[in-house]
């Protein structure tokens, strides 16, 4: 069968002919691909630059594709003919507390293995075999936009761990809702924009910042939402207030967190979930002193696992009855997987996600 | 105005005109109705039966409902003309923490009033003012079914506040979700119907118990969200293996629960929120000693408040999505205001749920 | 070696020699014991009158004893010769995710062992074999009435488990402790007392029920721990307020559950601990609608597992110190080993806890 | 009356007369003081370094003294005559939600006052007012000691809180306690070893580390606690694996941080407690993104409030039994109110704490 492949470390992707036996399965469901989206991740492994990726053990080539929907093909428990589900991407280590409770977003040895990066074959190939703990089902009626229901579920942990860990004080307002408190988001990417939804779906105020002016399609997105868009350009001075979420959605370098920290409420909550690529950060010890008098949490936040694929699922669902004209929006391009070496090695401007069809 | 004018503990209901100063408003944002919905509570004020049922002090007449949509008529804060809202029916005693943080469901003073119920005027008028805090957005895309948020406020409150309880124990599965839980759903009228549903979206396996055959829609209902149904005539015990929550949405005698509890699982959760108009049940001292050994737990479940009420519209937006031909089932007949008095004083049969249209 | 044995569902007891090799063992660490505690369940075995004994497989006769206080004979892990240990008595199912996360009290198969009770060898012996995983560690200083903390940890868990619970809820009072919150123990033996004094340490306010005047023992213990008493041989009407908690502390008949339900406050916790031997309850149709309206939560609670027995000993050390003529009060009587069956068959007047020792 | 008197921002400290009428009172209970305990934030104000100190409005100088215990000299409430009692230092606003709730340790606008530090008088001083609220019962048997309850309360808040925010994970070991996770201590001053002291007491394994070999007393502590000692002048290399909690307890520079980070585990958490006097601290991209792969929290953590002092007079009394060499040596000096000025200007070799006896 036909399956997108890289060489970690090197640059490259070529679609070229796999053998069944010399690519990973990992249970009994079959399923035939339908879609995979490309982020930046797939972008950075094609250009050799991400130093995390791995090839299964023995070889030096590794599918790639961490997003995908299928389609199941024989009958399988639960699973129907023609059922669209999407996989979990990283699978856990079967040892830590919290790979047995499901939860390999929290693993603890390290040891897990995430399909298209590092140590276990992606899903760009016309099908596999998979165990159903790891099928996510996809309601009919949503399957355009299900594609995004990967990166979203990174963002649902993010922001189920912030609002868990705001436990620790009275964070809900008079009201009962979070309708009191003020998110900042950085930067205003498919990250930057899914984020928003869904703080916006958790009552929060939210404004989204870029060191540029919104694309129009930005202004039509966050008008329906109901998110303000800040130009950071010249800093965030501007901004008014204190902000009880910061959230990095951006690859911006280290110094943004610097200049955004001084912007935390009392009892504030940092996110760190955008990966910067080079540079550093420096923190004064007045800076210091303040995180410990205003009760700061700054959060690593990493990877989505099924509970979060599932209440992606559900906000897909509720998005395009609430913001269809966003939800329309959010798929920029989809093209033949013939083409995809050429979307996996350059991205266009104003995208926003890039699907590839089999 | 022409105003739903009721006197508690007679029996009788009438639409006459009430004069905009002798009835209460509650706020400044002028609101118009144009929608209530009609539930159980509704007809046993109607027929007197309800004792709790109070008018405001100083007169002997109330303003019935509590299920209302209305629209926007001058701008305020964040609302906007023709903004379609849903009013929170229960306010807090403005004493104890839990109202002052926005959660009269857990009122500790008893002293909260209930529109067109006890204390406070109901929705059921032409147009009246309230505050912004009690007001909640209705999303474009579920003005037909979104007056069915009140009641459903009530369940998400409930699940919610099951969950919450049940953080006591590891209590989520091995892939992170509910999906090997079981939950029995006593009774399979609107409010067995909703509470189902809302399990099924937290992945909970459902099934649904009522004293008879389903009805078609109802088959058809339990279909498409994927919950089975029992004819339980005949008793539970055919209904093999245990249940991690049983819930009863049924108006019942007491004996239903006296015949369910054996079939809580060890950790289970009885959540009690159908009303038992009569009867009473016993427990013997070994089903005590179970109840201790198995570690169960059993909640009163009452009221939604605004949070609860924001997440009603969220899952009816995902609903409409995903479970089409259920959502278009659930709003089974519209009456125009003159005809109120006759829909609150009988039942049709296959009713789930009325509205009265202004 | 002596051992205390029993043969479940016949009356009687003996001590008498029994091989190393027929009795069971759980580990490597070679454990002494030094005490042992008797308590009701203790008495009820002996009694024949336990429906749930059981010996361990292929034999009619049990090793008694679930409290039991050791030394270590020989250096093993974190364990030296001379330590003083406590051993964990229920052993979990090595299947459910509650077991695994050493959480046995809350096993969701139902096949836990408990020592001395039921499919295990107790600890009524001269010497056993235990894994390190299931000692405790007694700190010097409490070793007098260090065989409290296995009754105690039952009620560290149970307490634990109403603070978690009640998370549902605004709990805390304006101070941000437990201040304000009044608990009604029912029962004035061991177990009411250990209840009432960590109720106490959690800064609730207690008032302890008997149907009788309370003995001179239990005056000095109740005013020295700040606790109330109540005689409620006439019921409870002339106890003023309502509670928060109710704990079952005492083995009365179910009708004082019936009698106390009235007594919960709004989003009470009835905590159903003591066993009743017989008889039933009764609840009306308006009693349950009350449970709904008030919010109120009915916990099962049994059981202490490692991290409560590590709390029993850090509350034993604490009242020790703020508490002396109390905890000097406890230990009402020490026997022989060869007196065991004696005080197994026979509860004297004012005895609190008796204990064997080695 | 007798005071310890500053000038915010100046040098120096007298004992000199006041007049009630002149000082500041907080309500309705006479405390007659008669101990206050000195910690490095006295010292601080009277070297006339601390930018935060500010006397209350309208006058240059303030009472000094937030460590105190006082008697009460007329009955009041639950208060008796001679009652033994610890002040709550720190005040709320009166106005956010944390503070209505009783944790002004978690205060949102700011506005909170602090004894002898900021806005309001502090307790060096012969007698003051004081409302019940803030008045916290200390046990008999640990008055020599609970003058540490004081900065004991600042940390049982932070051990809670990371406790709590460790919800977010699946923290608890196989046996249901924490005996599994490792804690690094940065300082071994009176901050650190009372965290490690409580870090134990919830079965932490904790290492302390300071920038030198440890003294007697700190050895014989640490032998008795359980905790292990290591010399970090070399840095933390020789420190073998990871660390769960990592809490800084020291003054040491902001480079202390950056040299610990890496040391964290998979979803480990730092906790900022110490102040750095000066210096900076950088982190480089590559950290950054550990930091989110690891899933790690970082916590600002910062005063405790009545429920962290009753919890802290626990631990003292659990402490004296359980460590009683420990709990001796932690008082190392007594002085009279007349040398106060002396030991305010002057730390000695080997001081844990000293405290001024009135």
């Amino acid at each position: 069968m036909k399956a997108i492949v890289v060489k970690p470390s090197s640059k490259g992707v070529e679609v070229r002919d796999v053998n069944e036996k010399e690519v990973q399965n990992f249970g009994r469901v079959k399923v035939r691909i339908i879609e995979n989206g490309i982020c930046g991740t797939d972008r950075e492994i094609v250009q050799g630059k991400m130093t995390s990726a791995r090839a299964p053990q023995g070889r030096d080539w590794l599918v790639l594709g961490h997003e995908a929907l299928g389609v199941v093909e024989e009958p399988f428990g639960e699973f129907k003919v023609n059922d669209v589900v999407m996989p979990v991407n990283r699978r856990g280590c079967g040892k830590c507390n919290n790979c047995l409770m499901g939860r390999a977003d929290h693993c603890e040895t390290g040891e897990f293995v995430e399909a298209g990066i590092s140590d276990m074959d992606g899903f760009m190939r016309e099908y596999y075999y998979d165990d159903p703990k790891y099928l996510v089902k996809v309601p009919k009626g949503i399957e355009d936009i299900a594609i995004l229901a990967q990166p979203l579920s990174d963002l649902e942990k993010s922001v189920n761990e912030i609002i868990k860990v705001q436990e620790r004080v009275y964070w809900t307002c008079n009201d009962g809702t979070f309708s009191c408190r003020r998110a900042l988001v950085i930067g205003s990417g498919p990250i930057g924009i899914l984020v928003s939804m869904l703080l916006r779906s958790h009552s929060f105020q939210v404004i989204v910042a870029n060191r540029r002016e919104p694309t129009e399609i930005e202004d039509q997105i966050f008008q329906e939402i109901g998110a303000e868009y800040f130009n950071s350009a010249k800093g965030y001075t501007e901004l008014k207030g204190r902000f009880d979420v910061i959230f990095n959605a951006s690859t911006a370098p280290p110094t943004v967190i610097e200049d955004i920290i001084p912007f935390l409420n009392y009892n504030g909550v940092l996110g760190l979930f955008g990966f910067p690529p080079s540079g550093e950060m420096k923190l004064s010890f007045q800076e210091i002193q303040r995180l410990s008098l205003k009760g700061v949490a700054i959060l690593g936040l990493a990877n989505g696992q099924k509970p979060h694929f599932e209440e992606a699922m559900r906000h897909l669902s509720q998005w395009k009855i609430t913001w269809p004209k966003t939800t329309n929006k959010l798929i920029t391009r989809t093209v033949h997987v013939d083409e995809a070496p050429k979307v996996l090695s350059f991205k266009e401007e104003n995208e926003i996600k890039v699907k590839i069809r089999w």
